[in-house]
């Protein structure tokens, strides 16, 4: 019988101190219980993705450092652990294997992925061992993250004589992203006749929300093991004459709680590790800022988020009205600040230069920016971070002013499209009502001029938010979609606004990636293109 | 006798029909030349880095036509041209051999650089093949980019009977770059004897400036043409009896000019590339706008270019004199709008928040907004870009408002240190007199709190630039840094705020590259990070 233990753990890139402490705490812990081994995520002793700071030595050299101190505890048990390590002037991506007080091996990670948000071919050279442990009469394999995905290295190290594949991850959330990994391991192992341990990262780091998890499967493809997601824990799994023993099986959320709980989690981490005092947003009596309020204070309690008001000559009174309500509902401090002055005072100061032109958005960017001057100040005072409330479907084809409702640190639903945020405040309101059913139900308005509604600009959410995931998401042309249905007016003004946009994304805030594509590292276009995908 | 053409031109990323109808037009123009083959620069097709569009399939099959047309204009000559293409599922960086009006060959590129501002291993797989082409009795190997960086390639291909390498490029220019290039080359040339044609892009991409400067190299490593730097061309080497005939040797720009240049060429190809009518700016009456002023009005022609004053209660009357004298010597129309009431209409809309509190950077920040707003209200309503006038140091430390001067769709000198922005003012007045002696002289201020100067809260700049350069250019530890004699508090001041303003940086516009590090694609940190590099 050989106890292993799965340290789902939240860590902070580049505090390999803290996160070192976090280890010896936890390892600590597994003594008491009689671990035999105990895994720590992919890079958890640096955290990850530590990005360029793998390009530093005193980086590197601190986690090397580190790792001889966690390897003096490594006595009564094994401890594998994520960490980067040189060999032969390389960097690899290693678990490293410590035993009896020593480190005894480095398993170099092999496949190195280079797509989506991962650069791991910037920083790493790739393995090409299989690496098997063997321990009191087991023989556990180690693979790190993508290893996996590619089906020969499960048989491979089936081959070489596996009793139990051991998987170190950290593997980012999107929505399909748990169903992909279980599918996709849970036929390898059956094929192979090998179960197997997945240990997973949970946090938050910039864009990216680690949904912890962690699993296990048997060597029939049976998940006898699943993790809670969202949150840390210290787990055993007991290995049995090469199989695993059926242990608790928590129940996953479903596709949209699990999606609100991977954003509550991303503000959480964004604020609490970047030290921030709480949180604020503008409220405008919309769906999105009602969305990001419910978010901000499931993640950050009421107390730590403060709202504000600024209403203009075109916000409705419905507007204010259900802000106030929200914010009571969810018992927020708010704050109401009219622009009326600021716009004004700006209008006065342009009167030369634009006298003999048209109105046009510049005014309606003014407003906006006027609540950014508002926002920052009172988020620099007082150390709090401004959340903006803008949805994918505005970042898409750039319907939100820069500087303007773009002005803030963090973007909580930047990478949620705009039907999504109505399925996220549904859900959220049958937990407990916060949000107003007119907000759900009224035609949503950016009220920066009067009578606007976004369809005067937009075409409907129920057909802008499909074109944008087949052309965002899927990289499909214009053409496959119009063979989808979609009317040629319709498609040709969703992709020329995407296209023309990218310039505001790249000034954008960082949001968290909930989707198979996010903006940001997630998606890389140029901002000078002369691509022009639009049928003609 | 072989004439081999270098098309050094300028091509738009994502515009492949642009692109295709600019290289018939060569075409035809070498074939009126008599010329035998016509070499295009890496990717020219695409332009270069098409970034994410190499994913659209849609995309990659218009370029794949464009070649095909193309390659219907080679009769009578060979073309060579830079080009994506699939072979096998996977997607290769290729030079197309285009003979007899067919494509004949692929070369795909062996070496794909993934560090720095590249991410080719995201796009495309390696080649591993090495490729003669046989013409006229003549055997030119065919090479890209990265590939003669590794010494073995250039000995292969001449073990391999090359009589001739042809390198074709997309090298984005920072200040050694074209010393290392020549130097690398010219001493494999001489070592392996063969001879090597150079032929680079030009132009300004987002925050790349590839600077053409297209060369060749004899088989002693004489270099024996060398094409102008930061322009078009068209020109035409001669190969006889395996050795390169002597022609054109453009004298190099020196250091400084070579920057001015590439800063010039950069803020052109931004404006016009992205459709722009013009640019305009805040003009302090500090160094950095008035430089900022002088490359915008070289690139861009005084017409297409305005400024404006936006003086605030700490302005000094010679900082306005200044700016006016500045804007006068150019002959660059320009407003002048004092801030304060919109200042004074935000304080009074946030007295009731405020009372209690301190004055902080937060009152400042209200100064630099204002201006931010006024300055993208002005931009928005002619469309005109914005250009920020920050340099590296300030974007270092976060010397910067967020919203208020680093409001703006480029950042000229965002890469340029404070004291090379020195530097830069002093070589374009020693063109013309364009910037008051006094500015060069004063001590620099923000001119956002009474008697403000920057020394206040930064060391001397001939302190922090070295720092900064060491830390953020060359990756060094604190304790490297101090090893070279620097103060432990100027250390742990300049590289504090270079890890806290992550966030900053993160949203700043797209600038120019032109040191080893620049801000943006070339350095990727996490905004989140426990990283702390200083001194205990």
């Amino acid at each position: 019988m050989l106890s292993i233990a799965i340290a789902q753990l939240n860590f902070l890139v580049g505090a390999v101190q803290t996160n070192l402490d976090k280890m010896i705490h936890t390892v600590e812990q597994a003594k008491k219980q009689n671990i035999d081994v105990i895994v720590f995520p992919e890079l958890s002793l640096t955290g990850y993705p530590p990005e360029d700071l793998l390009l530093r030595n005193d980086f590197l050299t601190e986690s090397e450092h580190a790792l001889k101190i966690l390897a003096s505890h490594a006595n009564n048990l094994i401890i594998i652990v994520g960490c980067p390590q040189f060999d032969n002037e390389q960097l690899y991506n290693c678990a490293a294997i410590l035993e009896n007080q020593k480190i005894k091996h480095y398993y170099k990670k092999r496949i190195l992925p280079n797509y989506s948000v991962f650069d791991e071919q910037r920083y790493f050279s790739a393995g090409n061992e299989v690496y098997i442990l063997e321990y009191k009469q087991h023989r556990l394999a180690i693979t790190i993250c993508e290893d996996i995905w590619q089906k020969q290295i499960i048989a491979e190290n089936k081959q070489a004589g596996a009793d139990i594949i051991i998987s170190l991850n950290a593997s980012p959330y999107h929505s399909e992203k748990i169903h992909l990994r279980q599918t996709l391991i849970s036929q390898a192992c059956k094929k192979n006749k090998v179960p197997l341990i997945y240990a997973n990262l949970v946090g938050g780091q910039d864009e990216l929300v680690f949904d912890g998890a962690s699993f296990a499967v048997d060597s029939d493809g049976e998940i006898i093991f699943q993790a809670r997601e969202f949150e840390e824990h210290l787990e055993t799994i007991q290995l049995h004459q090469q199989q695993l023993i059926k242990s608790t099986l928590t129940q996953l959320y479903p596709r949209i709680p699990a999606i609100y709980q991977a954003l509550k989690l991303g503000v959480r981490d964004y604020v609490t590790k970047n030290g921030f005092r709480g949180a604020i947003l503008g409220l405008s009596g919309g769906i999105d800022s009602a969305l990001v309020l419910a978010i901000a204070v499931d993640a950050l309690g009421a107390d730590n988020v403060e709202a504000v008001l600024m209403p203009s000559r075109y916000t409705q009174n419905m507007s204010n009205e259900d802000a106030i309500i929200e914010a009571d509902a969810l018992g927020v401090n708010f704050h109401n600040i009219p622009i009326e002055n600021a716009v004004n005072a700006f209008s006065g100061m342009l009167e030369d230069i634009f006298k003999h032109t048209k109105t046009d958005t510049t005014e309606e960017n003014i407003q906006a920016r006027c609540r950014g001057v508002l926002l920052m100040a009172i988020s620099n005072k007082q150390g709090k971070l401004l959340l903006t409330t803008g949805n994918k479907s505005e970042m898409s084809v750039g319907y939100a002013t820069l500087y303007g409702d773009m002005a803030g640190g963090f973007a909580p639903i930047k990478d949620v499209p705009k039907l999504l945020v109505y399925e996220l405040a549904k859900y959220r309101n049958s937990v407990s009502q916060v949000i107003p059913q007119r907000v759900i139900e009224r035609p949503p308005s950016a009220e920066l001029a009067p009578d606007q509604i976004d369809q005067d600009s937009l075409p409907a959410y129920d057909i802008l938010d499909p074109i944008l995931e087949l052309y965002i998401e899927q990289d499909k042309s214009a053409k496959d979609i119009q063979a989808l249905g979609f009317k040629t007016e319709d498609i040709n003004r969703a992709i020329t606004l995407v296209d023309r946009n990218e310039y505001k994304r790249r000034q954008a805030p960082p949001g968290i990636k909930i989707t198979t594509k996010a903006f940001g590292r997630d998606r890389r276009f140029p901002i000078t293109s002369g691509y022009r995908g639009q049928l003609k």
